[in-house]
Order: C-alpha cells, then structure tokens, then sequence
C-alpha cells in the first residue's frame, strides 16, 4: 500500500494540519530568508565577515530552551538551526562576492 | 570583528524579527512532529509502510508552488522538505519497530 483513499484514511485530518503547518513553515522561511538578506547586504557594505560565531552560539541557546518548551526534541531543532545557518552562510558569501565584483567593475571604469 | 555593538548595530532590528521567526518556526516543528507522531502510531498500528511516495510527491509540488508565492528559493524548500521527511521516516521506523518489539513481548506472555 503506498496511498490509501482519503475519504476514509484516519490519516487525512492529520495530513490537512500537516499541509496547514507546511505553509506557514514556507511563509516563515521566507520572511527569515529576507531578513538574512538584508544582513547580509549589512555585512557585505560594512565588510564584516559572514559568519558571527558567537551569535551563532547564543542563537542556539535559545532555540535548544525553546525546543524544549515546545516539545520539539532538542538535537533535531539543532539539526535544524544548523541547516539554515549553512544556507544563510552560503547567501552572505554570493551577496558579498557579488559587492565585491561591482567593486572591482566600478574600479576598472 | 566577530560581533558588534547590540546598541548600535543596524543589524539589531533585523536579529530580533529573525529570532521572532525562529520562534515561531520551532513551535510550528513541534507541532508538525506531534501530528506526524500520530501518523507514524496509525501506520504502525495498520501495519503501512512508514514513507509513502504518492503522498511526498504530491507535498512535494505543493510547496514548490508555495515557496515561489512566498518568494523562497524553491530549491531550498525542496531541499528542506527532504530534510524533514528524512526525519520523520526515521522516526515512523522507530515507532513501527516499538510495535513489533511489544507485539512479540506480548506474544511471550
């Protein structure tokens, strides 16, 4: 069995929450995703380095005491907060790389 | 430079809305693993395999639409829809083997 009919699955009411937490999941990562661009054209402008470690520290803190509030299990939410960092990480390098190159073409005109 | 000035610092304002987002991120986990929980309970109870193909693929093209309304890299949804199924499979196979192993612990009594 790889689908059952989902007018009489017990699994549908739980897979249309699914579906509803998905969506908001996807609107939330791209509200963070533009937040993180804006720092990272900060970053860029200001030439500050693309990873801050000791943010990153205290952003992990709280997100494992928040893990454990919410019932969410501590490592998978680490798991978590790393996945998006690298991802941030890669975007700060291409945005900075990026304001490096105009820099280069301003010079060469 | 490794962290600035909280005080002074124009990425201050965007730190705090990314905090609230991860927030609001780590609640939505919880929840989606609690649902998914419930799914895994039901699948090991039917005896249904714990990944069910029909059902990513069509989540699959759900949040690819999604991200692009949201204005998030589609690729990065896909790829974090692929981290958290790889979780909670793993998690379904879990539940499923606590099954078996009461299923024979009773069979023993």
């Amino acid at each position: 069995m790889t689908s059952d009919s989902p007018a009489t699955s017990p699994l549908t009411p739980l897979r249309h929450r699914i579906d509803n937490i998905d969506a908001a999941l996807i609107y939330m990562l791209a509200e963070r995703f533009r937040c993180t661009k804006e720092v990272g054209e900060i970053k860029a402008t200001s030439q500050m380095p693309a990873c801050d470690p000791s943010r990153e520290e205290k952003q992990r803190a709280r997100l494992h005491k928040l893990a454990l509030e919410a019932g969410l299990d501590p490592e998978f939410a680490q798991k978590f907060f790393a996945f998006i960092v690298q991802e941030v990480i890669q975007n700060h390098k291409n945005i900075a790389a990026r304001h490096q190159s105009h820099a280069t073409d301003n010079t060469d005109i």
